[in-house]
């Protein structure tokens, strides 16, 4: 069994990726070359998709990650499946509107926007800013207002959990450059100075609580959190938050043993967890937003290298160089990332 | 002190590089943005260069080794100031191209070569390539033969010694993707093989013993080896290698405990080593080329940011954003390296 579904051999021997003989692409376009199977990125996006509206009524939005691979074709696909886009940057907010993507569906995220960056997302009407802090709130008023619009955003906290993989941990001192904290009251404080803001609507919360994550526990206790807050904020302020995004993080599988749950059952733990919340706290279930990203196209894509240079020194090691590196791929050496790699003419052999 | 000579205050308070004020520089071309110093790069050059002529009679060539920065205008200014260049890439040698720069003077390195790389250097006349194995030579001769030509090559050796900043060791077992190895007889056994090769011409050996060195010991200890291979070369098999390149690794002021030595320093006693070991092994000094990159433009260098958003998360840390990161310098991720930062405004202050 290779790595994806996406990934087989045709009568050649020779790996495919949906069915394309990755031999050929290599001779046809040049290496290094990133390739997608468009079929599995479409069957990704709607296992999410498909989620909202079987397990909470549609009442939700899939809005793709476009970190995780942004390019105009990438955009136009997520468009004409029906998904929204998230956006960290102004280049990527360029990419959609390249596209005409229906900015109502755009997310503009970041910890550190520009205010030129604020400004081209409140003229082109992105549907939201995901607000990084008191200050930015202020800032992204103060902008609105120059245009004489209201614009809606989402606060970025942190509930007090870190995840990774099949570690989690709660924590109640949080160390992070995104978003402010429930913990020590700097989210409640914040969220009770937007009300003095006119020229923002805070309709609810945002969170992301780590990347590749293969259990469903911590979606679970951050989907708890986040409705017990926002049943605080009803308590205490009188403002009902209506809109809740719970990011991305969903585990993609890079070598053999690595085991990701089907995205549907995160998606259907993570949701279950939030009604049960609902009922707890006896408040309204909420708008939900998600934001897978990369489990939406790197269990997907591939990149072809070619082997040029091989040293073999005797005693020591084999040295295989391939024409790619840290510039198409800085994981490795940023994380010591595992990855698989195979042959494309024999991608049975070790 | 400000960190290097090309840093200075203003009567504003601001800081200047090479006289000018970066606070006008970034509002002028925005942030983030690379500044250099011509007069120093200028002056690193002929430090290197003019040390050939003292300590050598002028019997040497110093090559800018443009992995460090390459870009048209460090061609031009590489090639007004009479110095030779190396390059690592097509990418490399096409800036070299676009701004004529003379072949002959144009060193090509690298351990991944493509086929197509080489024949282009070919073409154009590039005036050494430096090859990384026997197999390479191999490829080498018969692309030259193909153009009826006959290619002055090095061959790029491991003399047993790893140095970095201030340490260096000497290793029997040599474990590099870079070059062949002398201890193993790798490196006699493809110097015999190229005199079996009509189309190219083995003029000498390449050895780089490794980056940001703080020390003249391990440069001392190379030259004496490599000239002691050269002799050996010369008695095995009565080949009179004539060239030797040493390549580059002098270390440069990053933070205010770094004390690198003056360049002359270095150049004085490696060549010094080079004469010595001739006269002990009764062998002609060799034409000699040193490769200096970060050495000569990046104490010359310094990178402007713009700071953002500032959070301060009481009793755990402040963050401070900056609009640049992996992307225009890998170096502190990948290395966890140390670097200095100071306020435009205000360089004084920690």
């Amino acid at each position: 069994m290779l790595l994806s579904k996406s990934l087989g051999t045709n009568k050649d021997g020779n790996l495919t990726i949906g069915g394309a003989d990755t031999v050929a692409l290599a001779k046809t376009f040049h290496t290094p070359l990133y390739v997608f199977d468009e079929n599995l990125i479409v069957e990704n996006m709607h296992a999410y998709k498909d989620a909202i509206d079987r397990f909470y009524n549609g009442n939700g939005l899939v809005c793709y990650a476009s970190k995780a691979f942004s390019c105009k074709e990438m955009a136009r696909i997520t468009m004409r499946e029906g998904l929204g886009l998230d956006v960290v940057s102004g280049g990527e907010l360029y990419t959609a509107r390249c596209v005409d993507f229906p900015m109502s569906d755009v997310c503009f995220h970041g910890n550190n926007k520009t205010e030129e960056e604020i400004q081209e997302a409140i003229e082109c009407g992105v549907g939201r800013i995901i607000a990084d802090s008191a200050e930015e709130m202020h800032i992204i008023d103060a902008l609105a207002g120059k245009q004489n619009k209201t614009i809606k955003i989402l606060l970025r906290v942190n509930p007090g959990i870190e995840a990774h993989t099949h570690e989690f941990i709660q924590t109640a001192r949080e160390d992070s450059k995104f978003g402010v904290n429930i913990s020590n009251g700097d989210a409640m404080k914040a969220i009770e100075e937007s009300l003095r803001l006119n020229n923002i609507d805070l309709a609810g919360l945002h969170c992301h609580i780590g990347s590749q994550i293969f259990e469903t526990e911590p979606f679970v206790y951050a989907a708890g959190k986040m409705i017990e807050f926002m049943s605080e904020v009803l308590k205490q302020l009188g403002l009902r938050l209506y809109e809740l995004d719970l990011g991305g993080g969903f585990g993609i599988k890079y070598i053999q043993s690595d085991k990701p749950l089907p995205y549907v059952t995160y998606m259907q733990k993570t949701i279950e967890a939030v009604k049960e919340a609902c009922k707890t706290n006896n408040i309204s279930e909420p708008f939900l937003l998600f934001e897978p990203g990369r489990s939406i196209v790197g269990a997907a894509g591939i990149t072809l290298y070619e082997v040029g240079a091989v040293k073999n020194i005797e005693g020591i090691r084999k040295y295989v160089s391939v024409d790619g590196g840290m510039a198409d791929n800085p994981r490795y050496i940023m994380y010591q990332a595992d990855y698989t790699a195979l042959l494309a003419h024999k991608p049975y052999d070790e």
